[in-house]
């Protein structure tokens, strides 16, 4: 058992709430409606330059330079990653400049914001368990979205499920499990656990409300 | 010209949806639902625990003793505040242990974390105008709602009207608008007055967010 | 046994190196040149004004009201003690503002920004094994030294060794071992207490080098 | 005029007491003594790990991507310089472990935490003056001491000399330049600009402390 396995057990029902959120149905099922996921990139897009930060943040609390080094390669990643939301939106006739001024949703502060003060009052364990649900999250549903992705060659989603299950992104999650062990070095339990819980339940239902929002976005 | 009323007069519109937003006008007319006063004064209660770690830091950026001094009033202020919500609420039959457990609402994680994290990224001037919305604009709406205070002895909202109406809370906002010229340091203009801007539009549309949560609570 | 008797014998000879300095030795037996007092508590002034910065930083890395007003006293006990040495500096005739603008030496530099960079990068334990040396230390010294006081009505320095070994002084460093405990919530063992350990030796050894460099300033 | 050029000009007697420091003249004429110059280097390689965690916090306190791509970037150059340490230290036969473990000293601590605490407790422009003795600093070292490199094919330090006259560093030093005027954002004057030079004096006199340092290392 990883911690992150402790961490999902302990918070039951959330984490399928965020996993297996009606957005995340309907994005696989290829129902979900266009200016809804348009929303939701824009927002991710947002998301992901404050992410890009707490990355940034989790390098700045790295006392060794292998560690510096390993969140250089997360935050490397996720620039990456910006260039799929570049590449979509600019499918849609967003040029670059306007999604950079793109107002942030309240859901989308909720989040980052909450990330990034949780990495900054805690340790670098708080931060990496407050970016869990995102890295090891969308992980786990590209890998379940994939089928669908396959078995459409038309799927209208295909490219954004094939960054998130494709391998870059499946390795970079199984490394971030394996961090959040590296981190804690050894069993976490007592008031350390329920603290890390709270963290973790908290940024998960906080993804939720990110698909939520989306979703709430046309309607 | 102070430099609060230069933000005041660039945000146009968003200062007066929040000062005069439809849950300030029901308060002052005592026909605001106790329920989502009730719901509102518990999510302030977490707002203050997490206003009073911006304080905080507001002492830790500063440089010199005289200022750690003046935030550390600010901190101390702010623990008072956080009294009147402990009275209210256990006079409704809410235990203080109840009050630290009840769970942050969107609107209070999205306006409180971004206060912070632009005080931790930004300088001294940043932290203290992403707070101005709150110390200031709640002094603003003090006064404006006293005569209604006045003209009822019964009214439902006296205490909560009194304590912003009050000389200690209205010598602090006008401690906070000389404290923002004073970090100024002289007239702001160009790319560093539009950076402040923004930051204290954001900061005036999540205050008016939140007064919305409260609304939105019991519908 | 606490966490912080666990630390002292983990970091043995350097802790008798800080606490039987022979600064403090000549202090206590009153042969101390007042030159090197001087210097020392202006430095030492300059140190406080870091050192209410990182109480202020525990504060704002607090997640419960009743550890933000924990936070706040040690402050506000800080800002205090800035009088003992406002007030022994006055009557050597140093001016307040001539206290203020005193350029920190390099010791003073590395102690505090030390201590401030461990707070910020590390969790609120971290923060707290980094001032131990400091606000526990002090009051093993002031016991330590109270005994020549009280046998010479005329020591030259019984005004310090009576803060240090006052009730006040020895009462906050029984919270701050108390704390220690708290914060850990059980045994800290493993990889965790070799980074603890770590801090607290480097924390003792910079207390160590401050008495040095006042030692250093007349020869 | 640059910010670079009036900050320089601000501190005037302590820009050439660091950039001639008796170290710079030594490495240039081969006359530093080989001990002298290992121990600089292996301090100069724990204060990179710091420097790369104060690039960190540079994209951590960013606003927009592309100034975190910028602050990546920069994040990657000391990456980079790392190699050299380790090459150098290598043919000394010093061990990468070793390396990691040899203790800070006293100049280390004080600069590299100095550097840290502006970069925290003020804005981004606070931070990048602070690392502006080093960033820009060693690359006019560079081009100063680039002829003797060349003059001898067996300069003893040509290896190092040859870095910091470098195509790369010398760009990045000229976009440092550029960095800090694009920050200011136009003229800085009055209490800003004397804040601005009060870091830079600092940091500069860690600098010629850090080279201070060595040179006592064997004395």
């Amino acid at each position: 058992m990883t911690l992150f396995d402790d961490l999902k057990a302990a918070i039951g029902a959330d984490w399928p709430a965020y996993t297996e959120h009606e957005f995340v149905h309907e994005l696989g099922a290829g129902t979900l409606p266009l200016p809804v996921f348009q929303d939701y990139l824009v927002q991710d897009y947002l998301f992901l330059v404050q992410f890009a930060r707490a990355n940034a943040l989790a390098a700045y609390k790295s006392r060794s330079l292998a560690d510096i080094v390993d969140a250089s390669r997360a935050l490397s990643a996720i620039l990456h990653e910006t260039e799929l939301h570049r590449r979509l939106t600019a499918s849609w006739g967003i040029a670059a400049e306007e999604l950079d001024r793109a107002p942030e949703k309240q859901a989308t502060v909720a989040y980052t914001r909450y990330v990034l003060d949780c990495g900054m009052s805690g340790d670098l364990l708080d931060l990496h368990v407050a970016l869990a649900p995102c890295t090891i999250g969308y992980a786990e549903i590209g890998t379940a979205l994939d089928p669908a992705r396959r078995s459409r060659p038309d799927h209208p989603y295909a490219e954004w499920i094939a960054e998130y299950a494709g391998g870059d992104f499946q390795d970079a999650a199984g490394a971030a499990v394996a961090r959040l062990d590296a981190l804690a070095g050894g069993p976490v339990t007592g008031p350390r656990f329920d603290a890390l819980v709270d963290v973790f339940r908290a940024a998960t239902r906080l993804e939720a409300d990110f698909w939520q929002q989306a979703l709430d976005s046309t309607r």
